[in-house]
């Protein structure tokens, strides 16, 4: 069994938010996919000892900033490699609300989706959340959206030890 | 709400596949996603209404066969636009067996894995099924992983009705 073969699943590049009061949280995920579309439902999935898994329990809602090859490893680093338990996050980027008052990115971003939460699921380390989608809108004059290849080859970026791809 | 901004959602391009008795059955999906690394699980999902859905609930097993761009436009249609109720998809094309028994193709593959599944959840339309790795081989001299843009894009490939991303 060579484990090294799980590289070739094919991912792109998300900041999650969500919000605790009106304290605005999130992090780098790799991992969002539409399970349904009629009505339109996205799979998305975060480490449960992440402080923005917590919150997006609490609150029930979700957005996604999907990064652009725009996207800086700075950005892609600071919203991955530390907490919004000690760090406010989005006290340093320019970001705007979705209709549900979540903050997305505005610089390095295609698009930008909010949903409210429908269902879940724990498996091992990380919950599956299931998001119906509230509000959506495409940045048209964007670079295309990065991969998570992109990110490993042309950022050189890596994954921290949260991540479901980690050690593969 | 402009949905079209779920195009910009990053996709790989898989068969599918399980059995029925001795029988091999697959489709082409887009949605795979690796949600824990320690075991290593793996979520998919698939439609309802297709076959290979009714064959992993029984068989408790799948594999995926991760396309490369090498992929043909006749194979991913072969496998996406018809049902394996009707058609024995395994009969036209190189394939070989998993450790588990389950069939991954020969050609136009960057790698494959087999899983047992251990949980799944109904979503809508659709099933995710929720696998622990239990076999991988990656094939070194492949071309890159498609992307669902790729086949979008250069292959000039649609979705069928039964797909999560239909219509968007």
């Amino acid at each position: 069994m060579n484990k090294t073969a799980l590289q070739n699943l094919t991912y792109g590049m998300y900041i999650i938010s969500s919000k605790d009061g009106e304290r605005f949280v999130g992090c780098t995920i790799n991992t969002a996919m539409q399970v349904s579309s009629e009505p339109v439902i996205v799979s998305v999935c975060v480490n449960r000892s992440n402080y923005t898994n917590e919150c997006i329990k609490k609150t029930g809602a979700f957005a996604l900033s999907v990064l652009s090859e725009e996207a800086t490893a700075k950005t892609i680093g600071m919203f991955g490699f530390q907490s919004s338990r000690t760090v406010d996050k989005f006290a340093t980027v320019d970001y705007q609300l979705t209709g549900d008052g979540l903050p997305v990115l505005k610089d390095g971003v295609c698009a930008y989706l909010s949903f409210r939460v429908v269902n879940s699921i724990e498996i091992e380390s990380h919950t599956v959340f299931f998001g119906e989608l509230t509000d959506a809108e495409k940045i048209e004059s964007s670079q295309p959206p990065m991969t998570y290849s992109y990110y490993h080859r042309v950022i050189k970026g890596k994954a921290p030890a949260a991540a479901p791809t980690f050690g593969v």
